[in-house]
């Protein structure tokens, strides 16, 4: 079954490099092209929370939604030309970052604590 | 197998959620906030990128490539929160973006064209 | 008058301008790097107000309010080198983007409205 | 002679929060959305210097130029606007840490070192 689990993010990062290839476009997806162009997308999708207080921000109109889930992709789809261009395995990072941070942040220590929360 | 593959993304996510309900966290991640940490943890991958030239992004140090796909595991943890907050189905935003790329960058017409590539 | 207006930013240029030739690091700040570097900077910013709501934002411990103003700085510092390296004369843009809003947002129409506010 | 230099951001702070008041936009100016807003202008200036390498970031088009110039200026009003709410004096706060990064960074230690230069 972990064949499985790795599979979509394999097969989502082949498309996207054919993708890349047909057009020519590898040339331009350096790395730090790629992170710039990560954080760009990133900014993009904090347009759409830009004047909102945070609780306001829970309740989207449909519309909004598929907007916010449109520049979510394309969040995803650099953090996967990424991921390609320096053989990086994202699913077993984020275990390891998920596993990190689980020993870091013991619940019983840091529960409901926003301090403690704002300090790393 | 359409089931498997959605079958990580879900289960990363229910995990998540989880790591952020024993520590009584889901109260700081409205949708805002997480929009905003997504921004962050994206800089804190394109700080490993500040000063060299693109060409140079390729070829990073074990060391380094270990640092970014830390990184990157942060921008993927809170594009998974964010999903799971707004009820959005990443992979299937992720498809319709693909789709809809394909449709408006036509490799025929924009082959190796960084002038184009420039003007979206 | 307007020689004494310019003349902050200038001096505050040159000297920043110094100080990277004394460092020889002139060589590292290329207008993309340092474009890429204040976006970093903004991000170490937002840091600050990640998990808060709005309204609380706006009552800093003077610990915090003086960190704030040290990443405020950051942002500037760049700001200020990137417009020398393009010999872009800031205060001017400046101006002109003011001018710019003021005859975009006439107060009659956009007074308040947040609708109206979010859709640039 | 420093009132002067004070003279031009406290002018430029004062006439972008009658620009806020005419139009009742305070309200959506708490510190975190003006945080916020700034993160999200950093990154359109980044966009125009996304797919380049560096040494070609230095020859923008007259157009471009003129596109960055207005792109910085509206990081620049978010940074005045910024200050102005945490009556924060940026001029005082970037002196103090240019005076803080010449101390940190010897230049007789630091000269052209690229490594050092990337490891604060």
């Amino acid at each position: 079954m972990d064949d499985y689990r790795q599979d979509t993010l394999e097969k989502l990062s082949q498309r996207l490099l054919a993708f890349a290839r047909e057009r020519d476009w590898e040339q331009f997806h350096a790395p730090k092209n790629l992170a710039l162009s990560l954080m760009i997308e990133a900014a993009e999708l904090g347009e759409h929370f830009q004047w909102q207080d945070s609780p306001a921000s829970e309740t989207l109109s449909e519309v909004q939604r598929h907007e916010v889930s449109l520049e979510m992709a394309d969040v995803f789809i650099y953090l996967l030309r990424l991921a390609q261009r320096l053989d990086i395995d994202l699913l077993a990072a984020t275990l390891e970052k998920i596993e990190h941070n689980e020993s870091r942040y013991p619940a019983d220590k840091v529960r409901g604590d926003s301090r403690k929360y704002n300090q790393y």
